[in-house]
């Protein structure tokens, strides 16, 4: 009996490392044994974050001003090449938008590009939408709403801007429309669709763009819409009056215009991707893709196997539960964490 | 032709300030000759705000987790009265729950006690239904959802606990809903209806609570929907995860809980509230009214005389325009605002 409670126990929390990343909580739970401070690789956020200054004492206690967030929103707009900032909506991160999309579109057939990112379909099928993972692009022509996560996690999987334009196209004859969750996509040249929006195949799309992941800066909660104009206003509307904090404003305007600082990162985030893959090959996982914010290997012995071992060693990285042989690595962000890296792989 | 152009947009200025306070850019295009620094008086938020000291790096840098949104729950049950975390659903900033309740309550006919701060009326007339604003507590009952706001803005105007669990048992009748924005309740004894959601006669009420307002910390952009456990879990499903930022759940859940700051903080509003009433009356004015963080009053003249010879000493206030002769006060922040008030005052 005691027996059973633990191993239900156990499921649950293995269920909810699953789910998402970031739970070190449970993992904690798991393996109470683990060495510590655990090492998160069970995200794909950027371990080196840009640097939180102190703020200023208005971006606390003040209400966020408009020219503050029309500034963020040209900032967004420069930084993801949009045309104008009007084509710009601010959130307190991408997931607010996950869970408003489906309130402002409404849709009975929604059909997501998977397997991917689970919390599209959640958000669809809660609202009360009928909701088809599928695994060709070809098969989203015919819903009212279509999912893109581009580049996708966990594979990293792209398709071309000009694929997603003809997707778009095809969508539109029906009245549907298309979604591409860019929240992976900064930085990788020639992947976003943002600079085609202008286009009249791209009227009604809208765009997803993710600040944290890349910033390092999951907890300030900031993400964007970027669609037309009157798309974006709508879902400006819908967020209503300082819907972004002081904090995410303040931060958001100053990193989204400083290209030098996201140069340097992409240039070391490429690099460690490279090494990492080259850890798991090592080790005998086969890398499969991913995009410089965490790679997705293959453990043909399955991926718990490798989930537990490292998990005994105070690491934490991210299995899935539709494909019981992957395991998704963010990147360790120190020396001291590649090297614990290294030497748990090596068992 | 310049003439009338410049009109036109001082017109849109003055709107501006009319539907909102805060709005110090507005008022600076207006009266660019003011002194500076402006002195804020348009809002109800404590110019004495809650300390924020540095955050730990972990509050920007990983998603929030559940434990510690968790105890965010835990610390504005506490702080609210409410019997259990689980009566609580924690938003980034009250209004993100007034954008979001039009969506998880469908209502036609949409009833508010005015007239009061204009954030309901309008969600709920987004949302599409029918929204009267209605000046007693009895035109409420016939509604599918009807909204009060206690103590109200900007009159203070406050119904009774047991009044309202009165109305909720009539809206029940015939499945219609009652929400109470409690924004200004904080530190008020007898005022706040979360203590009684307990009764069987509350059951589907929400309540909501402000932070920033109290806590002087309206940047950080957090606020609590309380309810029965059934409909605080409905809204934070739909709230969705990582919803409040790291920043707010790291202040929030220290602030909440010291109940020795918050008393002396509400000792020193209630005597600047007095404090200015007096001068507001000494100078012509007619107090109303209002709650510890601001103060209504009457301008026989005209609010518009008043709000002027105020801007142009740099003292921003809020007409409204519903109430040409009404102007709201906030509390000034250290002796020199006082003084600049009162000199403004004496004229």
């Amino acid at each position: 009996m005691e027996h059973r409670q633990e191993g239900s126990e156990a499921a649950a929390l293995r269920s909810h490392i699953r789910t998402h990343g970031g739970n070190l909580e449970s993992a904690m739970a798991l393996h109470p044994e683990a060495p510590r401070p655990w090492i998160d690789l069970s995200t794909g956020i950027n371990p080196v974050p840009y640097p939180v200054g102190p703020l200023p004492a208005e971006t606390w206690t003040r209400l966020p001003s408009g020219a503050a967030l029309a500034d963020l929103m040209a900032a967004a707009a420069f930084a993801y090449g949009a045309a104008d900032g009007a084509m710009v909506a601010a959130a307190p991160g991408t997931q607010a938008l996950i869970q408003l999309l489906p309130r402002l579109m409404p849709a009975r057939r929604v059909a997501v590009l998977g397997p991917t990112y689970g919390e599209h379909a959640a958000a669809w099928s809660a609202a009360g939408a009928a909701v088809a993972t599928v695994t060709t692009v070809d098969a989203l022509a015919d819903a009212d709403v279509a999912v893109v996560v581009n580049p996708n996690n966990p594979d990293g999987r792209v398709v071309a801007p000009d694929r997603l334009l003809m997707l778009s196209t095809s969508l539109a004859r029906h009245g549907g429309r298309l979604v591409v969750d860019e929240a992976f996509a900064d930085g990788l040249a020639g992947v976003s669709v943002v600079p085609r929006l202008d286009d009249p195949a791209a009227r009604g799309m809208v765009v997803l763009r993710s600040f944290g992941k890349t910033y390092g800066l999951a907890g300030v909660r900031l993400g964007f819409a970027v669609a037309d104009a009157p798309t974006a206003a709508a879902i400006r509307q819908a967020l209503g009056p300082w819907a972004v904090p002081g904090p995410a404003l303040t931060i958001g305007r100053a990193a989204l215009r400083d290209g030098d600082w996201l140069a340097g990162a992409m240039a070391r985030l490429v690099a460690d991707a490279a090494r990492l893959d080259g850890l798991l090959a090592a080790a005998g996982l086969t890398p499969l893709g991913g995009t410089p914010l965490f790679r997705l290997a293959e453990a043909p012995e399955g991926a718990d196997v490798w989930f537990d071992r490292l998990a005994r060693a105070g690491i934490l990285t991210r299995p899935f539960d539709y494909a019981p042989t992957w395991l998704r690595f963010g990147l360790p962000g120190d020396a001291a964490a590649w090297g614990r890296l290294e030497a748990a792989l090596r068992g």
